[in-house]
């Protein structure tokens, strides 16, 4: 049975790195922070002193950091894992971040002779919890082979994409979607109030229909609540539609629907509701 | 128990009278060619010779035609309902109509000494059979109340909405969604398999997140099969779109989504997709 | 010397009016509130007692009165145009009215033997005052040759457009134009001081290059001035928006930034500018 | 009286520099292609070696040439400007190049003891060779004093905008209104046209009116003459706005006819316009 290790162990790492260590895998562990490796050791897993270790120990390393710049950061540098990483190694990068830095961190992997998977998730700390995250594998086949096992423990799909990059735009591809979705929700939601219909007789007809969908179900209640507790914050998703529209740009696409959602999120910024969820966009409706 | 009317056994009219029947209810029938109405005699309604008769005999007339024209014909007129509606009885008008028509009927109804609702539904052919359309009921409130088991045999839902008008208010909000969200899943489908991924992977990607419902998954299958077969004429979603950007003029209301959505169904009647299914909207973006 | 009557002496009709007489011609006039017609009469117009009167006496009657309600109100009735106009007489319809109102008027002049032209105008005050309307004429051609002279006087071009309707069209055309136009450069002149542009610095630049235009440097020195004293109200040109945008639909012709645009002055509207010019759209950007 | 370097003689180049010879200034040529500089030292004009030898022995040289990249490459390098470049001595870029690289030559020439200016302009061909460029000037400001009396050869117009960037900014909010007004123009001519209206009398009604400008007349009669000769690419147009929406990313400033127009400019790009001019968007509205 190959062995593991798990780079970062923040709220959705540690969910997951639980979730392997459960399921009986042999899992090595590293966090900035080491202190957050106590829980995790305390169910069995090992310890390893930097990402450098690890990668040189394990057969495949998972990774799950904050942002584009701490997956460099674990990838790069004397301790980094590009450092550590040999051949028929691993590395199986699982944090959000552009096309450009998976591609960077890609080639340190592979230019130390490492093999390099992308795979972001869609899901955030309750399908972590429950592995039931969507994980979005792009890459090397063999290691996407090799790391089904641990895929299947920590998510309830994982298609495999093509080559790196593809996790990162179908993960654009599916938040400009929900991006777009929300919107004309939020219009709808308040056209039909401002007209006269009761807001939950809205989702409620609407959960009968051919569009009933958890998000409308969720986000829905959360508007009627005026409850904007930030699950996804709004300057992501904006983020996200900026980005998805400049791909668009690339590939000489137009994409009108999602232009005009873009600048509705960036409204949304504009009325300082950047750091709210995603829900919050109502309020600029409203 | 309540004596039914029905008026209109076209596709939708056929299947829903034939549900009150089946169901026991004490049925009248009436339809401009009265063919039709053979095969509802055999199930065991009765035959009305007019509107006028049966809304003159029953305690509840329904009524399922196909345009305001159609919906107008059979109200006014000598023959027509409102000739023959008398005191305590009532007229359900099940049609798609415009809020101004539905008020006309309305007025013709009570004016004549009857009670009026207006219930247009949400939902097709085959909802229609299985009895599980969404009904959206606004109007008359005893009325309502009275009309509620011939609900529960036609619908699986049919929340009572207010005055009259606040039915066809609904259906557009639920239709305007349906429209925003069919074009930024267009959008999105394109931008991806423009960008290397395959369809069926994005509709697989969708199913298990928290946007999964009915309509991408049928609507994505008829794209990725260029199969444009019509369940809802692209013109008529275009309409709805419009009417909901002008019932948002009058409120003073902007959606930027709707507008930007209902210029992308434009382009499509533009290109020559008009008849076609709504599905088509993905030929203008693809 | 064809013989002229002048229904309507508000602030356009007065200086239209008033340049007729100035120019020698025979003029007779009428207003709803007969007081105004002292400093015509002054001048050396006659009076008219009736809309019919003065249809029934002159050669060409012009009309410029505020809205459709009143454009209808002075041709119908015992006291009317219609009912006063004969063979060989023309009516101008000079008032900016929608197109189903122009045609009503068209039908009611024509049916009672009269010929018909419709010629609503482009300018405010000042150019009613200097005879230099833009003047949208369209409907009977003999009329059109007829009343040139009079056109000469009241504007600087007066283009000969077609059947009744199209001078409501192009209207539409030029309004919609400008409205485009204002949001791009409230737009712009946003982003620019938000990026640390000084605003007359921006507005010089636009002076000097392609798109020099008075209309710029007008509403620009209003922007920034934050002065926004009405002389096109800014819900009129909404009006003008959204009837472009059905127009569009009619044709089946998208309009994506026509409809954005419109959008963006709903905006305006809701945060309660609807009566302060079209300038005021600045304030949603800003 | 200052000595003048320029560097870059294409088009825009050439007839810049021939100006400054005309205008009797001491002027010192140098073009990667050395046959270029045959015309210009023939006017009197003297040859200099290398991007550095000019910046040397001038004390102020001006550089014009096609992109970022070749920008770069006069400045960068052991024969380039920076090398040259001495206390006291100014550069002043005139190319069109993005904020970052604008940034990164600045850096490079203040770093070597220079003084940086970039002015980037608006206008072609013909007026460079008018000297009515509008000139965009942006950082040392004792250099754009001491340049003035080239500017004012070269152009009719060069307000001091700032520091280093502010150049590239003006640029794109004019262009970006420049795209968006060509959209709304576009948009409504074919409107005008599809309801019967002739082309030719909508361009004379809008030039009598408050929206007059040149652009319109240029571009109107290239759309009438389906002449679309390109002037501006249309693919340099659709990238300026991409860059201006994602300016007003940056500055939370929402921009939705910008957006929409983006979006149109990327629809002309996908039905194969990119190297026509930009008044061939009108082929994707008509």
């Amino acid at each position: 049975m190959a062995s593991f290790g798990f780079l970062g162990l923040g709220i959705m790492g540690k969910a997951m790195a639980i979730n392997l260590v459960k399921a009986g895998f042999d899992v090595t562990v590293w966090n900035r922070n080491p202190e957050k490796c106590a829980e995790l050791i305390a169910l069995g897993a090992k310890h390893g002193d930097s990402p450098k270790e690890v990668a040189a120990t394990c057969d495949i390393t998972f990774a799950m950091v904050s942002d584009p710049a701490a997956a460099l950061a674990i990838c790069q540098g004397e301790d980094g894992v590009a450092a550590g990483i040999g051949h028929q190694r691993g590395y199986v990068d699982m944090s959000t971040v552009d096309a450009a830095t998976s591609q960077e961190i890609g080639n340190a992997v592979t230019q130390a002779g490492g093999r390099f998977l992308e795979a972001p998730v869609s899901g955030t700390k309750k399908p972590a919890e429950d592995g039931t995250l969507v994980i979005l594998a792009a890459g090397d086949q063999s290691l996407y082979q090799q790391a089904v096992p641990a895929f299947e423990v920590m998510g309830k799909m994982s298609p495999y994409l093509g080559e790196v990059g593809q996790g990162a735009n179908m993960k654009l591809v599916v938040n400009m979607m929900m991006g777009g979705m929300l919107s004309i929700f939020s219009e709808g939601m308040s056209l039909g109030m401002k007209s006269g219909l009761e807001g939950e007789k809205i989702l409620e007809v609407l959960s009968a229909g051919a569009m009933a969908n958890p998000m409308f179900a969720i986000k829905g209640a959360m508007m009627l609540a005026e409850d904007y507790t930030t699950s996804f914050p709004l300057k992501h998703m904006q983020k996200d539609l900026r980005l998805a529209v400049e791909l668009g740009d690339k590939l000489a696409h137009p994409m009108p629907t999602a232009a005009a959602t873009n600048e509705a999120f960036k409204l949304a910024r504009k009325e300082g509701y950047a750091d709210e969820d995603i829900a919050a966009l109502y309020k600029v409706m409203k």
